[in-house]
C-alpha cells in the first residue's frame, strides 16, 4: 500500500477511557472544578490522543518545513526569493525565532528542506527531502505535478518517523518560504469557500498595493487551476506548496502515531486543513496553538473546528506561535500529572458535597 | 520616612533610553518588523522597567499571599473557611496548581500567611506576617483599621524586599483566600465605578442564588462602608483584605526596585488598583498576565490600562495565570536577547530597504 494511505488508515480517534479518566482526576485535583479553563480541556485531550490518563510531553519536536514558491514572480512579497535560503541557514545554527522560542519550552527543531530554490545542502542540521527547487508560478498553471503533491506529504510523513526514534511526545509545524501565505490563502479560500479578499493579508508586510496585487493573484491561481476541495491533493498541487504538503504529512503521521501536534500560523493552518482533507479524523489529534494576524488564519481554524491557545498578534511563522503553545500544553498536562488530590492533600472540598 | 512613603517615592518611570534600544534591536533581528507581536512590545517594556537594553529575567519568583475573610458568614463562597489554611500547606509542599506551573517556568515560590485564620506556624516555608486572623465581616463595618491596611502593604514591601537578596528579575502575584472575590469585588467596584452586579462572580463555583446573595453582600459592603476611591488605604481597610493590600505592597516594591509585576487574576487586580492608588506610576511596571473568566477582573485591568496576554477560561487564583505568563515573558525577553541580526545571519532585508 502507498505511504499515505497507510498513514491515513493507521489514524484512530480519541481513546475515550483515557479521557474519562483524566477527566475524572482533574475532579478530584486540589481546585475547584473547571477552574484550570482551557488546561483542564487541553490535558483530557492529549490523554485521549496519547490513549493513557497520565501522558507525557516532555519529548518535544517542532518542525519545520522549507519551500519556495514561483508565485514570487508576481511581486507578492517584501522579501527576496533568496531569504528562505538564508533563514533556513539561520535555522540550522540557531539563530531564529523559532530556535529561541524552542530552547524556552525544551523541543527540538527538525528543518526540512521540502524545495528550497537555493542551495541548503551544506547545512548539516537539515533534512533533505527537496522535490524540486520551488513551485512553478500558481498564476500560469498549477505549482507542482499531483504524483509530486503525494511526494511531498509522504516525505513529510517520512521526516516525522525518521524522528520517532528520538522520541515524539508532543509534535509542532512551522514553515519557511518566502511567499507562502499566497499558495497559503489560495488553499484555505479552495476549503473554506471564502473569498480571496477575505483571506489574503499583508503576509510579511506589503503595503495597500501589494495586499491587491495579492487578492488579485489568489483570485487568478484559483481561476487559473479551479482545484476541488473534495480532492485534497488535488489542491495542493495545484495551487499549494512543497513545505504545505510536507506539514500535512508530518500532521498525518503524527496523528497515525497518536502524537498530539500544535499547528502554527496561517501556512501550517493550510497544511492542516490539506491534512484534513486526506482524513478527517486527523482533525482530532491537532491543537491550535495560536491565532496568526493573517485573515486566513482564522478562517482555517473556523473550518477545522479549531479555537487557538494564544493571541499574541503572531505573524511570524516558522512554528513560534506553535512553539510558544507547546508551553501551555506542557502547562496542561504537568497539572493533570503532578498536582495533589483533594485526599492527598488533606484538604476540604465544595460544601455539601 | 513610613516604609510606604519610602517605597512610592522611589517608583520611577520607564527607561527611554533602554526602551529605544531594545526597539532598535527587534528591527535588526532575522523577522520581518513587528512579526513577533506582543512579544516585542513585551520586550521593550521589560527593558524600559529593568532600565537595560538586554533585560534578563532567569530569576522569576511568584509571591503567593494569604488571608481570611469575615464576610463568608455571609454564604458567599462554596467552600468552608479552613481551606485557606490547607492550601497554604499544599503550596508549602508543592502539591498545588501554582507549584506546578512555577516549576514549569523555573519560578520560586514564595508563600506569605498576611492573615489566615487558621493556624500556618509549622509549614517552614510559609513566610509569617499574619495581621490578624482574618478580617471583620465588612458587610457589617470596616475590614480591617486603617493601621491594619498600612501594616499589610508595609508587611508586602517588606516580603518582596527580604526575597531581593536571592535574585528576582520577574515578580508574580497570586492569592490565597476563600471568600476574596468578594472583597475585591468591592475594590473594584470602588475603584472603577462600577455596579457590584457588574462585577462579582461566581468566584470558585456558587449557583446562582449564591451569585445573587453575593451581589447584594458587596452592594452592602459598599453602603456600609462608604470606601473612598480617591483613597486607596480607606478602599483596602474597609473592604479589602490582608492579603490583598500584602499584594499591594509586593507590587510597589517590584516597581521600587525596577522588577517587571506579572498580575494574576481578579484577586490581584483588585491589589494593583490599590497599588496604582497609592502610586499610579506603579502601573507602568505590571504585565498582566491573563483574563479571568471573573467579570471583575477585566474591569480592572481596563482601569489600570492593561491588556491580557492570556485568555484560557481560568479562575483558580494562586497566581497561576500570571505564571503561565512569565513564560510568555521569558521568551519575549529571549528573543531579543538570543536572535541573530539579519547582518549577524547574512540574511536579506526587505526589498527596497
Amino acid at each position: 500500500m502507498e505511504a499515505l494511505e497507510a498513514t491515513t488508515e493507521r489514524i484512530g480517534t480519541l481513546d475515550e477511557g483515557a479521557m474519562e479518566a483524566a477527566r475524572e482526576r482533574q475532579g478530584r485535583l486540589t481546585k475547584p472544578p473547571g477552574s484550570l479553563g482551557r488546561l483542564e480541556a487541553l490535558s483530557v485531550q492529549v490523554a485521549g490522543i496519547q490513549g493513557r490518563a497520565r501522558p507525557e510531553v516532555s519529548k518535544k519536536v517542532g518542525f519545520v518545513a522549507a519551500g519556495d514558491h514561483g508565485v514570487v514572480a508576481q511581486g507578492v512579497s517584501a522579501y527576496p526569493q533568496g531569504v528562505t535560503a538564508q533563514m533556513v541557514q539561520n535555522f540550522a545554527v540557531g539563530g531564529a525565532a523559532i530556535n529561541v522560542l524552542a530552547r524556552c519550552v525544551g523541543a527540538r527543531v527538525v528543518v526540512v528542506d521540502m524545495g528550497v530554490a537555493g542551495e541548503t545542502a551544506r547545512a548539516a542540521r537539515v533534512v533533505h527531502k527537496k522535490v524540486a527547487p520551488g513551485t512553478a508560478d500558481i498564476t500560469r498553471g498549477h505549482a507542482m505535478s499531483r504524483r509530486q503533491a503525494r511526494e511531498t506529504v509522504r516525505s513529510g510523513i517520512e521526516v516525522f518517523e525518521e524522528e520517532l526514534g528520538r522520541g515524539i511526545e508532543l509534535a509542532a509545524t512551522g514553515d519557511m518560504g518566502i511567499g507562502n501565505t499566497t499558495p497559503s490563502a489560495a488553499i484555505i479560500a479552495t476549503f473554506t469557500g471564502r473569498r480571496a479578499a477575505e483571506v489574503a493579508g499583508r503576509g510579511t508586510g506589503v503595503d495597500d498595493a501589494g495586499l491587491a496585487r495579492k487578492v488579485a493573484v489568489v483570485e487568478r491561481a484559483l481561476s487559473v487551476n479551479r482545484p476541488d476541495p473534495k480532492d485534497a491533493l488535488d489542491v495542493l498541487g495545484k495551487v499549494g506548496g512543497f513545505e504545505i504538503g510536507g506539514l500535512a504529512g508530518v500532521i498525518l503521521a503524527a496523528a497515525a502515531n497518536r502524537v498530539p501536534v500544535v499547528i502554527d500560523g496561517v501556512i501550517s493552518g493550510a497544511a492542516a486543513l490539506v491534512a484534513a482533507g486526506l482524513e478527517p479524523r486527523a482533525k482530532e489529534f491537532m491543537i491550535a496553538g495560536h491565532l496568526s494576524t493573517e485573515p486566513g488564519h482564522r478562517a482555517a481554524l473556523e473550518h477545522l473546528g479549531l479555537e487557538p491557545l494564544l493571541d499574541l498578534g503572531m505573524r511570524l511563522g516558522e512554528g513560534t506561535g506553535a512553539a510558544l503553545a507547546m508551553g501551555i500544553v506542557e502547562a496542561a498536562v504537568r497539572t493533570l500529572n503532578e498536582m495533589a488530590t483533594f485526599e492527598e492533600a488533606g484538604v476540604s472540598g465544595a460544601e455539601g458535597e
